[in-house]
């Protein structure tokens, strides 16, 4: 059978079937952002792992070694902070090409370290391989958390409210400014910039940018969920709005209503939308990469959610359903499907850094 | 500058130089079999990861997809074994090229299951994305042992004697068998039989090519010197002899002399050998994934070793020197050089299942 048949989460779901010895020590298993493990009575040590291939994760023409660093501990931090614990120690294995000099591997070892001290975590292990067809990183984060304030996907109840902090889709306009190279082709840039109306958003765009490059994985809002115990379920946004709100439903066995007007988008993004002559939303449904935390909270928990003094927004609510739906400015209901990234799919939806 | 200058192990100490945040929680950091973390007051988390690429750790042309899930395995699990642990949890991260299918996919869990489950291990999570070329595998292990037990490698002393376990260069005759691809090319064996005076040794080439696809961590003699502590230092045999009686000697300040006629070598590999016209002692010296356990013990521990009743054998002692020194059957002393498998060299040598 193709794998394309299957898709990426057909295959984990099959993974998972397959999955060598359930033990009462494995509190949450494949399928979360995290494990959860038990690994005293009242702790847990939460354990995930990212690979990153050059050409499918990130390209190397617009991603600088120090970004590609900080991004592949970031994607990986993020998950920790989904989970809402603390992170605690990284292992990074790196298969390298022969074009690769110590100088840019130095780099990228700076921008990891950066943001990993940044959280106060260790690096303490990992591999180093000659790859001979491009650069690939693999980076395991490992962290704790109270056993009793895990905050798994699949604990989302209807009547929850749905929020997400920041703004979404940032990071997919920045991606796509990159590949378009707008910064680089400065030329092209101002052709089109003499014919639009609206000036290039030069500040703009570079805040998209920086966005894709160099996200801030949102590790102490999710601490602050946990501790309250707000939260019934929560995700990071790394594949999509729309996906991700599928990961919860699915795991949750609900439907969701997104209110489109409440999403929350940067006026970076909105203003680089109108220069673009495209509409904002779609960034924020399908884009990716954003890093910020997507949770539900019971109405009973509003009131101490908001005390929290945390940057989200309230975008929807959870059902009985089992479908997503998306309101328009209108009042019109249609279908949310996952449109964001699958591996394997058929035709491959973007996602790169 | 160029890899190749630094080497594999230049490279290791300049991320360990790099790494962030020394924290007291790391007992062993970068550098050693498996980082050891403090996660209780009298217990270590033991956390190691490897990287597996298409074309550089092993060629599908002769690893099905059973042996390199079993061997992905194995090679983490024999780095828990060699930190003396026990190990616990799995994650897996695959890279996987358009050209593999659902049913390759499923045989690489279930060898690597197999092997998890004999030792009692929890595959916890993942992750799955598309590569565009060939096939590239992260296995991360983590592990528990009681803190006071771990063995790491840097705790040899001059006058320990040095012991492995089993025997060693049987897996690289048998890749090397692969390689040559004499079992499938049966016709070319034949011909190359008729003229030989020896046998073709079919029993012993497969026992070799089972033991280079199919290798058995030892984790179950590990977690024997871990209990006993009897052993100053230890390693597990992946680079090949030299090259990892040198990390031992590296990391510990020390030399050593092995009595090269007590090298343990398989009656299967001197029967390949002798049918191959080679001598069978560079495939023990240079060979590398063996998985075996090397350590030293002090004369003190000689006996309470002794009663464990592994299947170890005696090969030579640590000196002070700094030098490692081999000793043939007519008593020659001449030096031993790390000869084993060099990520990043400039000739790299020989590293595939």
């Amino acid at each position: 059978m193709k794998l394309s048949a299957l898709g990426e989460f057909g295959l984990i779901e099959k993974i998972r079937k397959l999955a060598a010895g359930s033990s009462p020590s494995v509190l949450i298993g494949i399928g979360d952002d995290a494990a959860a493990l038990k690994i005293t009575a009242s702790a847990s040590l939460l354990a995930t792992t990212d690979m990153l291939i050059e050409g499918v994760h990130f390209d190397l023409a617009y991603t600088d070694f120090y970004s590609l660093g900080w991004k592949s501990a970031a994607a990986n931090l993020s998950d920790i902070a989904a989970m809402g614990g603390t992170p605690r120690f990284c292992l990074t294995s790196l298969g390298i090409p022969p074009t690769a000099s110590v100088e840019q591997l130095s780099e990228f070892y700076r921008g990891l370290n950066v943001l990993l001290e940044a959280h106060r975590t260790a690096l303490v292990g990992g591999d180093t391989c000659s790859s001979p067809r491009g650069m690939t990183v693999c980076v395991t984060l490992l962290g704790e958390i109270e056993r009793k304030n895990v905050i798994s996907r699949g604990g989302a109840k209807p009547g929850d409210r749905i929020f997400v902090t920041g703004t979404l889709g940032d990071s997919a306009a920045g991606l796509e400014i990159l590949r378009s190279e707008v910064r680089r082709q400065t030329s092209e840039v101002r052709n089109k910039e003499s014919k639009s109306e609206i000036r290039n958003p030069r500040s703009a765009i570079a805040k998209l940018v920086q966005k894709h490059l160099r996200p801030e994985p949102r590790v102490a809002w999710g601490r602050k969920l946990a501790l309250s115990r707000c939260a019934h379920a929560m995700i990071d946004v790394s594949d999509g709005l729309s996906s991700d709100l599928g990961h919860i439903c699915g795991q949750s066995g609900t439907g969701a209503v997104i209110e489109a007007g409440n999403i929350p988008l940067s006026l970076p993004l909105r203003k680089t939308a109108a220069y673009l002559s495209k509409p904002p939303l779609p960034y924020a449904l399908s884009g990716g990469e954003d890093y910020e935390l997507l949770f539900t909270v019971p109405p009973a928990k509003i009131k101490k959610l908001l005390s929290l003094g945390l940057p989200a927004a309230e975008i929807g609510e959870i059902t009985a359903t089992r479908t997503m739906m998306i309101r328009d400015g209108e009042g019109r209901l249609t279908e949310l499907r996952p449109t964001g990234y699958n591996h394997f799919a058929r035709v491959p939806r973007r996602k790169a850094f």
